[in-house]
């Protein structure tokens, strides 16, 4: 594979799909975005690999579980609950191997590659947007865990107290999670509850200082397991910025291992919404080289 | 090292050291086993390896952290709070390389070659004693993290409710370690209070319950994040076996990502408190190998 010089990398959401020709410096050459229905998936991506003339290797991120042993995709969002097999389907429509993983994956990997954590051998990408996932690198290599379901942290038990939303979604993603956060401050949007923050609403700020204490106590929970250099925070929650960050460095530091805390940083993303976009194009284009 | 037919591994304790000649299938030939005391931990080592004739390699686990970017160690209950050179002290004394790792690691090796995870790829082994602390294999690697400290559960933040001990040991040890279980039954020690429960008494009997539900709330953390095959549970308090064994497991499904909670399975150790001596062994004779 050494020969390849650029891929098509493809990340595939809900409601759209976004995909790009990236070169082996992870350059961004080309791109284009376009809204995905659930009907036939694997011929929308298809056309969006033709409308960039196509590729050598096509590295693909879906918003939920890729297993590899059985090459399916587990995406509720855009399949449903059934386990479809995307990889297959691409591979029969285009001709070229395609690489794919799951969008926490690619987020950490394009970071690591390219963004806040370059050059770091064990980081942690923390997604805070509907839902909350983690990708994790640990000694230079992506885990991935027996059956591919790693880093879904969303389900962190961080509290004793029963509520039937922990067995539907995970107790610490029905915390700290956009929907918590809307349903906090009685607003129809984490955004709007960000934007009000933002605006000095007092109300709001609270809602998103309770989301930190959330936050942080869950982080540090990764980070006393894993001692990471750093944790790279994503997804549109974190459109917060400091009003989050800030807060959420103190409460790790009051939960995790003191010399682990002392060790890591907490910065937001670099990359953006590229950054599950490179880290697919960097899979694709250096399958066996660990990150 | 290809020659290596065998190594001397050494369990440095608290209060005792273990050493034994292990060859490269695991067998152990000889076994020595002598107090400690906080002098000359270096030459009582070197005292037990000469007792056993000599080795080409040793490898020793320490009830702490050993950082490799240093070569020291950090073992509180030998050496205080003071980090010690005692791989370079080893060496100087015995003339051959000495692979040092924590007792953890040491653990989850142990287990993985020779115990109940044997040829697993994906294993954590939980050491449930006066500490909480994890040995993590992932993906057939140990995980270390940037300072050697991986595994540090003990601090997992379970319980938003404000507990002093939270900063001294971490929330979770504070909650399920030994120390804990004896405070809350009101005896001297966490064997008395198995011994207490395994005779029938009834406040005993719960306090294990509440600490199985402690215990199974971490557990769950730790599927969520790194979807292992197997957890491994070892230490002085699993001697209360299906008195904690069964509710810990149904604790574990109660919290965690349902997908890998199906995948796991929650066993006791196979090698009890020989499971470090050959994980020591192990990485040792065997010091390039993935696990």
């Amino acid at each position: 594979m050494a020969d390849l010089t650029h891929a098509i990398a493809i990340d595939l959401g809900g409601t759209k799909l976004s995909a790009a020709i990236v070169d082996s410096a992870g350059c961004i050459h080309e791109r284009t975005k376009r809204p995905v229905d659930r009907g036939d998936v694997a011929g929308q991506i298809a056309a969006a690999v033709g409308e960039l003339g196509g590729a050598g290797a096509i590295g693909l991120i879906v918003p939920g579980i890729y297993f590899a042993a059985t090459g399916s995709v587990w995406a509720p969002n855009v399949f449903g609950h059934e386990e479809k097999p995307l990889g297959r389907d691409l591979e029969a429509l285009l001709g070229v191997p395609v690489t794919i993983d799951s969008d926490r994956a690619g987020s950490v990997v394009g970071e690591q590659w390219l963004g806040a954590a370059r050059g770091l051998t064990d980081v942690i990408f923390l997604a805070v947007g509907t839902g909350l996932g983690a990708g994790i690198i640990s000694g230079g290599r992506l885990l991935r865990g027996a059956g591919d379901i790693a880093g879904a942290v969303g389900w962190f038990a961080l509290d004793r107290a029963p509520d039937p939303a922990y067995k539907q979604i995970g107790c610490w993603e029905s915390k700290a999670a956009g929907p918590a956060i809307a349903r906090r401050a009685g607003l129809p949007s984490a955004e709007r509850v960000v934007a009000a923050a933002q605006s000095g609403d007092a109300r709001a700020k609270e809602v998103l200082a309770e989301t930190a204490r959330w936050l942080g106590m869950g982080i540090a929970n990764l980070v006393s397991a894993l001692n990471p250099q750093m944790v790279v925070l994503g997804g549109g929650v974190m459109q917060a910025g400091d009003l989050l960050l800030d807060p959420i460095r103190r409460e790790m530091r009051e939960w995790a291992q003191p010399i682990a805390a002392r060790q890591v940083t907490i910065e937001r993303t670099q990359l953006g919404e590229d950054a599950g976009l490179l880290g697919a194009a960097r899979l694709a284009l250096f399958p066996d080289l660990a990150v």
